[in-house]
């Protein structure tokens, strides 16, 4: 049995949500169905509308459901766009933080080689932390032009939370839209949608013990959203698609106990994360930790580092033959040979960025994940840098 | 417990499909992971493909896995405009056939309103199948500008067959992609995608007994698409966001189960929905039945009548005070007192549209449903006849 030290990537299913989604299963009826069994699947979705909501510090009417964080943050980057932008065609500027999620930047960077945007990144800081006064030079210069502003409420990689109060505060001085992807953060940190003043904020099930297959986009009452999705009219027309009872039902009891749980989850975790960090540290020379040094300015759940002189694919080969599993930074661009954009947009040198290693803590870690890895690491860093440096030798001939 | 007839808008899942699902929420991996986790959610994630494709007949390449037949007709519709239109200008014009589903005609619709396009309605007979002249003609004078058609399998509302033999021998010839919705097909009549010609496909999971959440397009090979959802670049970046493993195994299981019990179960329901045809127009005055009277060339669990003077709603709603269920057409436009573009399509006169009600039959339909609908619907359509009269009297004083 492997130590799993990757639930960024996805946790498990706490069994209460499994149990309601498996209930589920053996109902039948299409919640846009106007008979009973339709309205019964209605029922479903509309409490469990009310009840993430509740956990969310948002109304029941501003939830959006879809099929994960991804078609929520393209729904809220492309549908702030094109509803913006039909109000006001001198808004065409997407302000997104250089370290967001593909899932934010890709839509973004689509629209401006496809309709019409121009795409303008935030630099963030040494810690991934958003540059704010970056963002109130741009505005102060082009806030007439935003037609939206998308920073998440933490990073996926290296944990680092945002300065969302100072995003909003002055996004609202020049009336801009904000959205953030909450996916890494709910759970992990307190996200009250009304408190924080965003306009839109995404959530993905499969990340806070839900099931894969299903998200939301919050979207502020009265906020313009231009479908990504078109068809039978669900969900005010926002979001078309029949809505699946059991999976929202799931998600519902998944983000309830999320919430509810937090506070004792995140002290947990963030106990084995800071002894995890110390020991990595301690353990391995040349390991340094990227994000905040200050565990409160990052997710509890979240450890990385890099590993100068490694390549991060053979880390994490090496760690999974030994039983450790992790992550060189999003799941989502694994296998993909390129150095974090993350870790680039931070300073971090490109051969220095390669050795990068998440380690993200869930529900089921325990300090025996932490001495696990402890056990393995040193020596899987020093054959990895042994590989790296043999390959280096091959392949740059200086 | 009522008499469901309603299968067209949702079906039970069949219990392999299920088990398969339950079974796999207990198990935790990204498919986008490079660990032992991940690797073994992406070899279910990659056998589920296999499966569907030999259901089908695609090569497993040729699926990409979608959250449900929605976003595969957006993708489909949005997609193939975006990237032919990048490769030819010109190539503005989108065909489908007026009696399409909402969640291909209103991408058609919103990329006329909002991204170029030219909108080409084609016109459908009095049985709703499309008339294959007006494509021809429409071919004839402007096929150098036909971006794709989209003509569905067979209609959700009528059941009508449609003539893609002659659709995709015309599109050859303009060298046009042809799409087709087979979301009502899959199941009930034969669907070989290879055999069929077309270039691109839409399935839904939780129409032929699998779970909700899930359905795939199927693109042919070297089928240029523009993404809808853009992120992490998954499905070799046609479609971004995290694969989910237990509800892609089960459509997999659901799939090969609908398909190699198909012609059972088109014998089987084909027998229970002629009777039930047959008693309903000899037991309810003035009944019509819509769609094909051959029933060699309608859907086998399909059955569409319309009741003139009275409201399908009223008619729905006293159908399931008396404990059956049934649609006034597409689930997905329930509540929306229009009638149905399909049958206005057809020809049929708006008010006698009005009274449209669809029995749809499914793998736990018995004998005794069509015996329990028999019971009722005689009384329920006189009653409403006699509300619609008094509603009429009142609403148009003549």
């Amino acid at each position: 049995m492997s130590v799993y030290l990757d639930h960024a990537a996805t946790t498990p299913m706490v069994p209460e949500a499994a149990r309601v989604l498996a209930d589920q299963l053996f109902r039948t009826g299409n919640p846009s169905s106007l008979h009973a069994s339709g309205r019964a699947a209605r029922r479903v979705v509309e409490e469990s509308r009310e009840r993430t909501a509740a956990a969310l510090g948002a109304r029941p009417s501003e939830v959006v459901w879809t099929a994960g964080g991804t078609e929520a943050d393209n729904l809220a980057v492309k549908g702030l766009f094109w509803s913006r932008r039909a109000q006001d065609p001198s808004r065409r500027r997407i302000l997104v933080s250089a370290a967001e999620h593909h899932a934010v930047l890709d839509p973004a960077f689509w629209m401006a080689e496809h309709a019409g945007a121009e795409l303008v990144l935030l630099p963030v800081d040494a810690d991934g932390v958003l540059v704010v006064d970056a963002l109130r030079r741009e505005l102060e210069a082009h806030g007439d032009q935003a037609a939206l502003i998308s920073v998440m409420w933490a990073n996926n990689e290296v944990g680092a939370l945002q300065p969302l109060d100072d995003v909003v505060a002055l996004a609202r001085r020049f009336g801009v839209p904000v959205h953030a992807d909450a996916v890494q953060a709910v759970g992990q940190v307190p996200v009250d949608f009304a408190a924080s003043g965003l306009d839109a904020l995404t959530v993905s099930a499969h990340k806070l013990g839900g099931p894969g297959g299903v998200g939301a986009l919050l979207a502020r009452r009265g906020l313009d959203l231009t479908p990504v999705l078109h068809g039978g009219g669900q969900e005010r027309g926002v979001r078309s698609g029949t809505l699946d009872a059991p999976l929202i039902a799931s998600f519902g009891v998944a983000a309830d106990l999320a919430v509810t749980g937090r506070a004792e989850h995140a002290a947990r975790v963030g106990a084995l994360r800071d002894d995890l960090v110390a020991r990595v540290l301690a353990a391995v020379p040349g390991a340094v930790l990227r994000g905040p040094a200050d565990t409160a300015r990052r997710l509890p759940a979240n450890a990385h580092f890099t590993f100068a002189g490694c390549e991060g694919d053979s880390l994490l080969y090496l760690l999974d033959s030994a039983g450790v599993e992790a992550s060189t930074g999003s799941a989502c661009q694994a296998g993909v040979p390129r150095p974090s954009h993350v870790l680039l947009a931070m300073g971090v040198d490109e051969d220095v960025a390669r050795g990068a290693l998440r380690f993200s803590l869930g529900r089921t870690s325990t300090a025996a994940d932490v001495e696990a890895l402890l056990t393995v690491l040193p020596g899987v860093v020093e054959r990895a840098r042994a590989a790296g440096l043999a390959g280096r030798g091959t392949a740059v001939p200086v």
